[in-house]
């Protein structure tokens, strides 16, 4: 809750104010439901603040996550709040020529050389890098690289990075973790993904 | 993920897809970040379907939420995807006369009653009652009632209920529970929330 108060109180210079605002690097891991309908929740927020927002989709997909892509694009062109772009994988990332040929490997390390350039033109405020955690776990992306480069992102960019078996090296790194931790599920009594729920 | 098998396939008379399309009772439980940003990005998919969404908050809160509530709100009167009713506690629930000396019990067990007509009347497709948890867990609200009017609610009606301290009782009715866990918090280093993020 935002009322409530640090449990410490750090020497490090900064004003209560700038400390608030500092960039967070989020993370939403564990193999619970939620880690990417969290992050999009966050982006209603961003959205709201007029922020601009860029999803990064990392992982294919056929119809997840229409829900939150037509919603968020809905909001994005509503002329309130932010503007919101989708770079979606698999259908091709938006500002590469599709090839059926590229790997998904390819695929993924693209998508991180656009969200490198992203980060250093500042060309969103909030970042969704969802699935992320995939290809860095598979070691497709280099987790140390990652957390450089947002180690030394410019200006005030907020990154959310979904996806299980997020790298220990990015947990530690990041200001926020939450693991979604999977107590009962519809599949355990054999009941499938359903539209509105799962998509 | 939707693509997931069921680990079993129960002996319940259902088809595969009369038991897909079986409506859910789902819990977002703990004391993590995402309880409720994952429940209003799961509103996104309902809405994506077209289906009429009802929020109900049941803590009061100032600037908390305006994100998801205007992005919401928005997205409901788009003249796409579903409608939205927000049903906010403390600034006096919609459909009850402001009284500023009624206690925040009462205005709990009065939101729950409206929640009761609304799925007797099936006024909604997907319901959230966010942060219902905690007037369950204070005893605010008869957790055995609550179970047994979910257990008897009519048509397609999916729920979903936030907050930490989910009563065991409601966890092992609901069909979906998830339980979010702090693994790393700014506060923790001395960061306070902040807008576009905590809200």
């Amino acid at each position: 809750m935002p009322q409530g108060q640090p449990a410490v109180v750090p020497n490090d210079g900064l004003t209560t104010r700038q400390r608030r605002n500092r960039p967070l690097v989020m993370v939403h891991t564990g193999v619970g439901k939620g880690k990417s309908t969290a992050a999009f929740g966050m982006a209603l927020r961003a959205w709201n603040q007029g922020w601009p927002v860029g999803v990064f989709q990392f992982v294919k997909s056929a119809k997840w996550k229409v829900g939150e892509e037509n919603a968020l694009k809905v909001l994005g062109a509503s002329g309130e709040g932010g503007r919101v772009d989708w770079h979606k994988m698999g259908e091709g990332w938006s500002w590469i020529q599709r090839d059926a040929e590229q790997s998904n490997e390819d695929k993924a390390r693209e998508g991180w050389e656009q969200v490198k350039r992203d980060l250093a033109a500042e060309t969103y405020r909030f970042y969704v890098l969802d699935e992320f955690a995939y290809p860095l776990h598979w070691g497709w992306v280099d987790t140390a690289e990652v957390v450089e480069v947002l180690a030394n992102r410019p200006g005030s960019q907020h990154v959310v990075i979904t996806g299980r078996n997020a790298p220990a090296e990015l947990c530690e790194f990041a200001d926020l973790v939450t693991d979604m931790s999977k107590v009962r599920h519809p599949m355990d009594a054999g009941q499938k993904g359903q539209r509105g729920i799962e998509w």
